[in-house]
């Protein structure tokens, strides 16, 4: 009956073109003018398949859970949130990340399992059996990361059901898909890859990640997940993952709360080559490369979490340098990057560097008034402790119409430095934020 | 020639009714919706003499320039920012405040001077010298403040000469013109006044303030001047202020950010009977009764500095109890009461309850998800790590549509507590901040 086979190619046509039209028009009016022009295309990693599905845990009509499947063991280092108040999933990942070694990620979007009480210990439990037996693993093997609206009970039951026919049908093509499904006010999916040598053969390393609001990471992002197909030990793994996230996802802030939920984790297959040889010694030459091309991914995503923050029109780049220590440079960075003040003076494109004044003063480390000097990208707008006699009011305000802002303290008192990245703050923020959960 | 005079009085008149008009249309327009129906009219305080103009330091046809006269000299004690980049004024009162004694302050709205180097000491000092000329006092007897932008240099001859004529004209029932003077983005005066008894004797304490944005004073707020016609010695004056600055500005917050230019004065004429014994011992029973005065004037002031808090639509009052100690309570109070999520959340008049739990957790203090309750006024939402079984979201809904929004969380682990005032985020506060100085 080849006529209803055609009609059916036509109606399944017909719902594409719709999904794609929705799609274009909701991205046309929402997408963060921020958004990098082109995304990184993820090549598949060996024995890393992914599959997403419409769990319809909050969302209707989109994907909102992801399946990662290694298939053979991968090795794993994490970092998470220093909430004190953490999620069920972050409870489940800190106890389970001493194995070291990882069969699984199960991820959603919608609901963050956060302050859910036992209901939530029970649906990480049952989340982690039922993705343990669809792979023939241990739950312990098991990773979980939810993010969405905090205090909603989650029920397990809603998705576990659905993990056998993920895994059955999952894809070492599908970094896009993956990434699609664990946003949430995300505007753009956030991705990066980078190709290293490993004794002279090429290994990958890819990264995703969402983001958007409650971005001050006391420690990692909201949700990003990087995999390398190159062998190497977990520990190895821990010391880079640490080591690189201060001046990336630790350098960031949107908003400067920090999430109950915050999970940066990071794997190795050890799938690009059986001929490369382990790294387990961090004297290992290859031990910097790797560090490197980690850093490099880190750094790249959590840029696109930055500029991707909840109706941020600018990225601020903020760097103080001459602070008695780089702790003290990193306390007036964030000072300044959180500052709604100078979020909004950067929102409203005006050069108003009294308000970054006020931001050093209040961080409550050692500054000088009369040593202070700040610019506004090339422009030094105040020296000595006073506005710099030199300044152009007109060139400065040409400066802020661009949309990546750097402003530059230098405190005078010694040689601690350091640079946060933040967004500005604007009314868009209050918009999605102020409507968020209805 | 009578007809003159009439003609005369019909002009004064038309241009009386032309600013009632405007200024009702702009009030209409402007006035938060959390302003008090009526203001405290403040008695006039024998000795004590108040005189603005229009010095034009920024702002057109609207007075800038407030001259407070004593005539007989005042103890006086004070508390100012503690930011490190503080205002050339704040260097000038904190200098003279040892000698105790005022004969007159000068305040101007418009420009703060702030970050404004030499120039800036300089015109604190010919500002002093002017005002002082015109008194017969010392330089070191005339307070100064400046409210406004920073790092714009202010020259002092702009309003030094207004200074005599201010003073031949100064009155002692001009409290709400005085006000008016130092307001900048205000959209109400603050004034608050009591009288309490003294040997039998009335005395009065006024207050006036400024507030609107850049508050989360770690002292006092902006710019609040206290003035009592009780006679009392500058040290009990300061024991008393420093005690009562704590739960009062101390314990508002509108934007996390920290001005350079707080300063709270609080001065004693002693003019109000000469049969009155000065008040010179803590154990003098009158002590706790001024206290007390000044804590009433304190509270009411910041409250309302609170409830003008730029583009404020709802006042926030977070309690937070059961903390191992106060200063740990008044942590975590503090980061519920600045966190962007939070107040954008009340702008949007929604429980998010979540949100709560998050900036508890965030606050790096000591804390226990599972032991944490959470109300939103009467409605209990969480309790021990979960939602409360028996919450209404469409009661809680309802509660957000009040404009007075008391948030408790009770931590579970101790008896430490804390009260933290502070204003919801709102679009408003976004285009006030974002267009301030042009």
């Amino acid at each position: 009956m080849p006529d209803k086979c055609l009609f059916k190619q036509l109606v399944r046509h017909y719902y594409f073109i719709l999904f794609i039209v929705i799609r274009g028009i909701s991205m046309t009016v929402k997408i963060s003018p921020l958004a990098p022009k082109t995304f990184a295309k993820l090549p598949p990693i060996k024995g890393v398949r992914l599959q997403t599905t419409e769990a319809g845990i909050k969302y209707k009509g989109r994907t909102d859970l992801l399946f990662i499947i290694f298939d053979e063991a991968a090795n794993v280092a994490g970092v998470f949130t220093r909430s004190k108040c953490p999620s069920a999933p972050v409870d489940h990942c800190r106890k389970i990340l001493s194995h070291g070694v990882a069969r699984g990620v199960v991820i959603n979007s919608g609901n963050a399992n956060a302050f859910t009480g036992k209901n939530g210990i029970a649906t990480t439990e049952a989340t982690a059996k039922a993705a343990a037996d669809c792979l023939g693993s241990k739950p312990q093997e098991i990773y979980l990361a939810s993010t969405g609206v905090i205090g909603e009970p989650m029920d397990a039951s809603r998705f576990t059901g659905l993990l056998p026919e993920m895994a059955k049908n999952a894809k070492e093509d599908k970094w896009l898909d993956a990434v699609k499904a664990i946003m949430t006010t995300d505007t753009f999916p956030k991705l990066a890859t980078r190709t290293i040598d490993f004794d002279g053969h090429p290994v990958i390393i890819n990264g995703i990640a969402k983001g958007a609001g409650m971005i001050a990471p006391n420690m990692g992002t909201m949700l990003s997940f990087i995999v390398t197909d190159a062998p190497v030990d977990a520990a190895i793994l821990q010391e880079i993952l640490s080591d690189k996230v201060r001046d990336t996802f630790n350098a960031i802030t949107v908003d400067s709360d920090t999430s109950t939920s915050d999970t940066l984790l990071l794997f190795a297959t050890g799938t690009a080559n059986k001929e490369i040889k382990s790294l387990t010694q961090k004297n290992d030459p290859r031990y910097q490369a790797l560090a490197e091309g980690v850093y490099e991914i880190l750094h790249e995503l959590s840029l696109q979490v930055v500029t991707d923050g909840e109706g941020a029109h600018h990225l601020i780049e903020v760097r103080v340098e001459g602070a008695t220590t780089n702790e003290a440079a990193k306390t007036i960075a964030r000072s300044i990057a959180n500052s709604p003040l100078v979020k909004t003076a950067v929102a409203g494109e005006d050069a108003n560097w009294g308000r970054v004044v006020m931001a050093v003063g209040k961080a409550g480390v050692e500054a000088d008034r009369d040593r202070l000097a700040i610019w506004f990208g090339p422009h030094r707008l105040a020296v000595d402790g006073e506005r710099d006699p030199h300044y152009s009011e007109e060139e400065a305000s040409n400066y802020m119409k661009g949309t990546h802002i750097v402003i530059k303290a230098d405190i005078g008192l010694g040689n601690g430095c350091a640079t946060i990245w933040s967004c500005d703050l604007t009314k868009e923020y209050v918009e999605i934020n102020g409507d968020y959960r209805s």
